[in-house]
């Protein structure tokens, strides 16, 4: 689930920038699954999961625990994993963070060498369990698991489609959809299922499946998801969300899943298809600006250079005479480093962020000012009082957290305060999006910048140009630059079918 | 799941019983699902489940929790439940006791005046949560959900024939086939896609159905497994797998529901219509023999003077010079009362049960002698030493149970000890059954009484002659007796289809 | 915690007994902590704990945790244990039953061979954990664990005293004194201490001490709750406050720890001294009427018996025309044995009791009638319809539960209700007593038999007579014929004292 | 608990500092508690606990909890809180983060308007959850609740004295003697009891008390920890180890609890009374250092200015060519800002420290390189490679970690790691101490810098030296300067027990 476009509409950019004609509202992106929410970091975009695939190596269940970790801050609300051993499936899914959900004993009962994996970010009460991912079904010819990272924008139109012929439905996820595609598919080979699948469904996905003995990795054509690849030093495949999975578990980077490609990895190796040619990938900008680490690179990019740049322009277009240019923690602090490099100013940590803030707080009757944003930040008067203060934040959503932030660094001293954020307006929810709070509900969308000054009570205000950042960005990944050294043939998947899945050369 | 046999065959009494020729085996029964495990009362045949269904009341969860406690016999290893509120079914269901998995809060989110329920004997880890019912799903024209007291005995050819169109399972259950059969139907009303389902299911069936606005209760043909129906004062009707559950929440038993009955309960009132008519219908004996509890009647019939009646017949055709009558508890009690009665040799609690022994207990490397069943059963030497020992035992799976029984009682002083079982010897698993354990471990199956005697160590044994069973049981029930108090019209499903579902008469 | 009396008041029978002159209340028992509550049980009265020691076997936490459990209907609410390892003592204790509190893992933090456990009735709250024994305290000379069951009178007294002179408490357990006493004696071995705080202390005491090398049991000189001791066959010696401990863990009964008595197991072999003869014990009668489990051997005599003769005795001095005998299960069942089989008429299982009643359950807001007692106790129409029952029960506190046990079984078809209590009339709560109901809530104390019977709703209502329970009790286990099988040298403190420990003999 | 000096020697700075003569460990610190383990942190020194009082606020429990949140960071391992509601203490206390320990319903069962609180570093195992502060103890004259931050040198001799004349302990913390010595003071009044104790006890203590109707503030006459105190606006008094606690709770900073001082809060007001004076603070360095969050205020001093100039003086006295400066975040990101800023280099996020990382993690078999850091750090490629690298930590202690970070580094590019350590090397552990590891596993104690240096593999390596640090941080808080703005009279002890407690002035 998450951020999406058309998959018709030809767009200059990303996805989730949707370019308007002129006046204020006309350079400013649009942004899937704004989660309403008292508490600081609530009002943020939020990324809907992280998937993780290993295929090869004896501690698949290890291997995969750790690399869903390593992606926990892309949803912290469920987790799960699938294994096979004795060609069996085997499936442990559970509320809660990576650790809560696996213990030792857990991890013992998914013994095999193969595991697909995924971190959620939502999940409402215990009769919501079965919406945690991944999902296994049986079908004709096996069992197959799924775990998917993106939004499909035709989902209610193929659940129709599919009830009509009788299939029953077990959760409100637009995954399932992809189980019941492939298990209506005509083909007999997997492979083929899949591309029946993913010639049905429309939007944003980045999917690893697992069956008895082949591990799938599929991304769409537009490449709105991050999918990674690398290996073990023991050739172990690992399909990842961000690069910092591959990190942690000693894994090398190979490259991207390239969009449109379908990797399916068993006992021949490696055999890539390509789905569907698209002409310009549309990848979702607020990988960089928001979701990712800073030390993963995503579409072949490193995100700690996005964000830096993204402060640096800021420092050129909206200079401001300061003191101190200071982050709010964490997404913000790559950003406010190359703001105050540009501008030359020092930087300091001005807010520190809680390591040890929960789910839930229980806030005294006689209530605290700000007390979420509070309990998450705390000012440092030693760098504020008397301060002319640059605060960098990588978004401005509904406006009142960034409202209590002004608040809270004046109130520790700051002279003034002058809010910089990395990224444009966010005018609307994406086209597509399904997760999204209504559009009335953005500040961006209802107010101009100087209105939105005013309502903050920040001494000035700017936001990352929409040229800018596009110009910063590139044109990143060109389908036709596809790099080869895998010795990956790439295939039609018409003449794959018309010639059949024997013909496919294998290597490894 | 339970205890079948194929529709099909032509039986001279229940479906669990097979009439073999002469000799030592000829008058016995197969029985289905016995547990292996070390401790007491764990090598019993096991009831699967039990079920409720609730309408027309506001507090249909309390209710339905309340119920589903009155049945924890039936099951102790997950329960679950749902209801209907503004048109959306909500589902809660855990692992555990009804008392572990529901809570005041768990209740409260379970609004509404429709509710089914469900407990559960075994579930093996926590991924199998998802095999515990009641199950629901989603189909073309909305969503239902589903509890079943039986076993499909067709079920793997159902869901090959299910998944060659494409269906997707989620669980291992045959209960799941019900659901996909109700989605491919062809009719658009829910009571004629239940009729589709049930001519294409062969077996044991006591099931019950919700959808948004209407609650169902189903029993096969053969009537293999009970299922009763209740008022309650304020018209609320309510479904139950024995009339004990409609005792504790003040509900007034009305009658079963017949074999080959479905019952739709909704705005319109109850409407009945008959599946199927059979001549012999096949209730299973095990209900009276150990499932079902004493103060329940079952089968039109109490337990209480079954099992009575059982301990009766063993006195006359069983005597031996005794001076004490005991039982082994809990379901010995009764038989062993009768027996007591018939024998004119006073009863006493010569074995006492322990309230506490719960899933699993610790024991000293120093293995302790007998250590299962003692934890469970304390002799008491008070009324055992130097005395003539008649035990009545319910039934014999393994005999090693039995063989411990029996050490027990002579360390505690009995000078001597007949062992006496209410039931015949059960020499094989029934012949459709599932989730059985091999024939040969069924002591009756490998050795005669006089070899099982000598195995347990008895100074007698004597089993419930086959006989005497069918004759003290007689023929309950003929479907012609059906009472029509209610003022339900039966109706032939052909007719119905043929004529459609609104010109079926409403009564209430 | 219990049942007690002033230890200077000669009583002519057992301690909880206050005969009164003439009239209808001059024939009656004084009980302890009777717990009020509204379900079915809670109205009886309680008895506080259990208590286990271990000394000798290398597996003492194993047999202690089993021993616990065959004890644990003296206690529900806590438990805990205290072993010896490499000098030092370990402890855990927790709230819950026993199979709650300790684990395979937990079981393996309490190695060695010495272990005291405990079972309790009440601990209210979480930060009431602190008051779950064996409590554990160092002092001067090393560290001292300790459980006891009983109640001491003059704690307060005591406790102020000790509290002047500068000591702290950390619970509200009258136990702790016993800890401080020992801990402030002017004397410097063990058993000396002991004794010192012997002398001090007056009530209700059954201790087991445990030190780096001793295990040591304590008995107060009324003797009025049960302590045995017995062995296992490699020579560990086991205390109990039941000889069901003994049985599960295969040790053999020797003989009763005897009232005044102190008991010191170390590696020199058991060493016995008397504290302080009396000429009238003063056990408590509750034991054998409701405390105790009928396998259990109390105060040298079986509890079974006990029973049984209570029942016999009803039916002779109460008899009345009736068709079937019941009882109110458990503690009812023996009595009702008992009455059954005195005047000729069957015994049957009239009530049914539910396995699965746990701590709490949630009620509907539209009340069920009689929920509490319908909960645990289920009517059996097949037994009752038509009938004059005779209902045996063990004891009446309040009343309310009888009244609707006795609308329970004419509402299931009883013709006539007879009520024969197997206890007399309890009048008021232990002179001594401390966690009692006010006198006012028993309802013995508030009307005569007949007023009660009216209250209650039976056609008929007896107790047992107070004369008669004395008889057939008689006088058990004068001090004087204390056998001394064990090779056991009797002391006198005094003369200890004044010899010093080292001329004390030993054995074994 | 934690780092101490004996009282009676006469030291030029900080009590963690011993001076030695000539060679390279001449200038260096002691330091108490440093845990050992595998995992990244786990190698730091470690603070044992934070402490709160709250005095006058109806909401008094939920603002200890808010607060104890704020001091999280100075223990993770239990948390606990002591009310008084209708003069009787409540208390709750449990294992794991203040965010575990209470709830809503928790909060609910402590009202009241006087509240003490404490988070603790370590407490292994369930059974000590009786070492989890504040601990409650009744004694003559009432209860008292104490919560200790700090550590006792002359606590064995205490609690030998105490058990020599009959005390009895049940835990195996120092700030048990605490109650014992209020208790057993001959004084009446409770700040006499608290003088009385607070003169037999030596070593490190901030500690606040609470009774029915008092709250107690006492810090040792060293002020080896830090305590201050604050006001909300509706004149509640709020007691806390670090500011940053009040912050969070809108309670305004007034100033430290001086060492030496005991305040008393109660409806007369505050009181105030000096100890004992003495001429030379010795206020622990590494809450400047590493244990306080960089917002609080100290001993009466910024830590992030603290911190800050421990990096300039870094950057000047231990210069070096290079590129990038970066931390190891947290505790060493603003000595890593003042090091940059001073050096004219680029400050990054070379590290990036994971926010998920929880007790246990498991780890794969086939072990991964330098695993425990990894899970905590990631190094960012984008801002390493190919870079001369100034890496900023807060502490060397056995090297270990050192030496992962270096390679970490390497392997992601860094051309040259120059470490920079923002403390002198640890020599030993602190001479009164007693948590502390031996003196043999700290890599100072046993190599010359460039013996560590070669041992952690940086290119370079420099520790802040020990007359930079005495020189920055100065002479801080004279007993002679302290502030009566509260209208405190400060009293002598002695002329206040010669005169009673009546004649005390009072205020507010």
């Amino acid at each position: 689930m998450g951020i999406i476009a058309p998959p018709s509409l030809p767009k200059p950019f990303a996805a989730t920038a949707l370019v308007r004609g002129g006046g204020w509202r006309g350079r400013s992106v649009r942004v899937a699954s704004i989660k309403a929410g008292a508490s600081w970091e609530e009002e943020k975009p939020r990324e809907e999961c992280g998937v993780v695939g290993i295929y090869g190596d004896p501690e698949a269940s290890r291997l995969c625990y750790l690399a869903l970790h390593a992606l926990q801050h892309r949803g912290q609300e469920g987790a799960g994993m699938v294994t096979v051993h004795n060609n069996v499936l085997q499936s442990i899914t559970g509320v809660g963070l990576v650790s809560d959900v696996f213990s030792e004993s857990k991890l013992d009962q998914l013994p095999g060498s193969l595991a697909i994996g995924h971190v959620r970010y939502s999940t409402a009460g215990q009769s919501m369990l079965k919406n945690v991912q991944p999902f296994v079904a049986g079908y004709r010819f096996g069992s197959v698991g799924v775990a998917h990272n993106g939004n499909l924008v035709n989902y209610r139109t193929l659940r129709s489609e599919l009830e009509e012929s009788g299939s029953i439905f077990n959760t409100t996820s637009d995954t399932e959809v992809v189980l019941h595609l492939i298990a209506t598919s005509k083909h007999r080979p997997f492979i083929l299922r899949i591309v029946d699948a993913c010639e049905k469904i429309q939007g944003a996905y980045s999917i690893v499946f697992l069956t008895e003995d082949k591990l799938v990795a599929v991304r769409d054509p537009f490449g709105f998801r991050p999918l990674v690849m690398g290996r073990r030093s023991n050739g172990a495949v690992v399909f990842a969300s961000e690069t910092c999975a591959l990190d942690l578990i000693e894994a090398t980077y190979d490259r991207e899943v390239f969009p449109g490609e379908v990797i399916v990895v068993d006992k021949n190796g490696l055999q890539s298809l390509c789905l569907m040619t698209h002409p310009q990938p549309k990848q979702c900008i607020f990988e960089h600006i928001y979701f990712a680490l800073p030390n993963s690179v995503v579409f072949g990019r490193s995100v700690y250079d996005s964000r830096r740049q993204f402060g640096e322009i800021l420092a050129t277009e909206s200079p401001v005479d300061c003191d101190v240019v200071i982050a709010v923690p964490d997404s913000g602090v790559v950003a406010a480093l190359g703001y105050a490099a540009k501008a030359g100013v020092p930087f300091q940590q001005g807010l520190i962020r809680s390591h040890y803030v929960g789910r839930t707080f229980i806030e005294p009757s006689q209530k605290i000012r700000d007390f979420g944003v509070k309990l998450k930040l705390s000012p440092v008067r030693a760098v504020l009082e008397g301060k002319r203060v640059v605060v960098v934040d990588d978004s401005i959503v509904r406006g009142t957290t960034s409202s209590k932030i002004v608040r809270l660094l004046k109130e520790a001293g700051a002279k003034e305060v002058h809010m910089r954020i990395a990224s444009p307006p966010i005018i609307g929810s994406c086209y597509y999006g399904v997760d999204t709070p209504s559009s009335e509900e953005l500040i961006s969308n209802r107010m101009s910048v100087e209105e939105i000054r005013d309502f903050i009570g920040s001494d000035s205000l700017a936001f990352l140009p929409f040229d800018s950042l596009k110009g910063c960005w590139g044109m990143t990944l060109p389908i036709s630059a596809m790099p080869v050294s895998l010795g990956i043939t790439l295939w039609n998947p018409g003449s794959l079918r018309s010639r059949g899945l024997g013909t496919l050369s294998t290597m490894d």
